[in-house]
């Protein structure tokens, strides 16, 4: 590690944001592993629903990037979120890891903060990353989701994801106590899409909701479920420079 | 009715959307009569002081209109208005009425949703329509409506409609425990007028800005009022294919 | 004074809320002065820590000032921002004071209302103008504030001022429980500073907000400041023609 344990990256402020703001919403605390290969998170909910298995950003995504080794550090992100918010879009911001006052050094134009870091132990554990087997593979847009939990949300609490193998039709499903709604995408709608089988699995919207609302409008989702089993969602944002795996586990019923 | 006790209607989401936010303001739920004439409704609200005498939406207005002989259906209007805000402006809304299974199945891209209808008995019983004798007539743009309830609402809770059959000027007037407010239209503001007498009444900011609500700014908004007498509002949106009826019973006192 | 003890006066609707504005972030109610340099306002919080020594509304503001000889009402400032809100910014707003029934007739385009005024004797003493030595001064943008107070905000209540006379760089920090923030203003910010010395004092962070959220964001702000001494902010808005001098009282420690 450069400087006697002290590591430097700079990157503009719209990008840390975008970082940040996709983790945010399912956890306020969160361990960064800063290595050769950039900056790396995996968390999950409180209750193990909801997982971010992986959310990488690469050297590349950075103005300057110092690689320390491989340090741990433990971040309180809204509070981070809340010292980041005031700097434009533009700005580079630098931050600075001290191991040794364990304080990441916040620097924007005219503004300087340290703020205290968190010990990564207290920090709830990261998860496992299950080896699954996802048959049923689909790939569009991000605002799609964003269609089907808003819609969904009118009806239920829970989403049904099946398809048509032969129609090539991924069908979102939510049942209330007397409504039901269906939304349907199909060759239009679809980037691309390999379904195997007639699986189905229901999932909470509210968490689908968490994990969906960082996704840009435009970017390409992929999404791999199976019967009864997690669904995952892969996609990218920063033209490709933060990569993100999240997954959900399935609910038993609808309600 | 076609097809089996089926009806089946399209229209695009905003006229939709337009004419449902014409009632959601007084009721949460109404009866439609759709008949060979169009859409048809009338309600009035739980302490019967502002009724919606007519609302009326005629064939014309649709994409697609089948009259199902003449049949009424109950509907939940929060719900249904939930539903379609997620559509575009321009999509087409497919709504499709299934009495046998009392379902409204509402269908716009991707997105399809079936709608619990309500038994039309357990909807508050629609107003007679008064037979009144309004002496005095003026016609102003709605947003001078807005105009006349933001500002005496600042003052009271309720407002003096009278007018000057001389000077041919109406006057909105307001008085709280200490100030007090007019606002005063002439022939510049008014399209047209017909001063009979110098009656006044008093009205219900509340349930006026209720009824003015929905009015486009710049529709002409046709007003007739006796000497302690209802005031009705005819208006028509949607370049006059939805026409409009209200009527606000007058207040006692001032305040 | 002109028409028997009334006084009359017009001037934009947008400058007359530009005025009420500066006041209503610190005061409900306060005195207005009239007399021939215009109108003139002094004011204090209720807990004495937060001035607006003198605000100046000279008659070159106002489309037509007639002089009430000197004149002093009570204004319910809040109420006074509710009746001119609906009036457009160009509208010209005519104040009318009648010192006979205690009343402020407010008209503008159609409308017309009587404001009761307050009893200038029941409104908090205006304060006492200290005479400060305040050794060192700076100038910058009203923006610059609101970024003081906003970073500032995220790590304490209280925030200190000094400066480096060598560096002409001023130094805004505040010190939470475990973090801290400082925001540098150097040449490249600082329209003009005089730093005689390395004096420093701590201010509260709201009232600071308070006095500082009416500052048009591009207005050069002249402050002045000594050791554990007031901070005097003094600026002007309307191209000049309304004139602002406030003072803010130091506190003991940080937090």
């Amino acid at each position: 590690m450069p400087e006697d344990n002290v590591a430097e990256t700079i990157l503009k402020a719209d990008k840390l944001r975008t970082f940040i703001n996709a983790l945010t919403p399912l956890v306020d605390e969160c361990k960064i592993h800063m290595g050769d290969e950039g900056w790396h998170v995996s968390a999950v909910d409180p209750a193990n629903h909801a997982m971010i298995e992986s959310l990488d950003l690469p050297p590349r995504a950075f103005d300057h990037y110092e690689a320390p080794g491989s340090a741990t550090i433990g971040v309180n992100l809204v509070r981070l979120e809340d010292y980041v918010k005031p700097a434009d879009p533009g700005d580079l911001v630098e931050l600075r890891i001290d191991m040794e006052t364990r304080k990441l050094r916040i620097h924007y134009p005219n503004t300087d903060t340290a703020l205290a870091l968190i010990d990564p132990d207290s920090i709830r554990k990261e998860p496992d990353t299950p080896d699954l087997d996802l048959p049923n593979t689909f790939t569009m847009e991000g605002g799609r989701w964003g269609h089907v939990t808003r819609v969904g949300q009118l009806t239920s609490t829970s989403i049904r994801v099946s398809a048509s193998p032969e129609e090539r039709e991924l069908y979102f499903y939510a049942e209330g106590d007397v409504d039901d709604t269906t939304v349907t995408y199909g060759d239009e709608e679809l980037t691309d899409a390999k379904i195997a089988d007639d699986s189905e699995a229901w999932y909470s919207l509210a968490l689908l909701e968490i994990l969906t609302d960082p996704i840009p409008s435009d970017a390409d989702v992929t999404a791999r479920y199976g019967d009864e089993f997690p669904i995952r969602l892969e996609w990218s944002d920063l033209d490709g420079d933060m990569q993100m795996n999240q997954l959900l586990a399935p609910r038993i019923k609808s309600n």
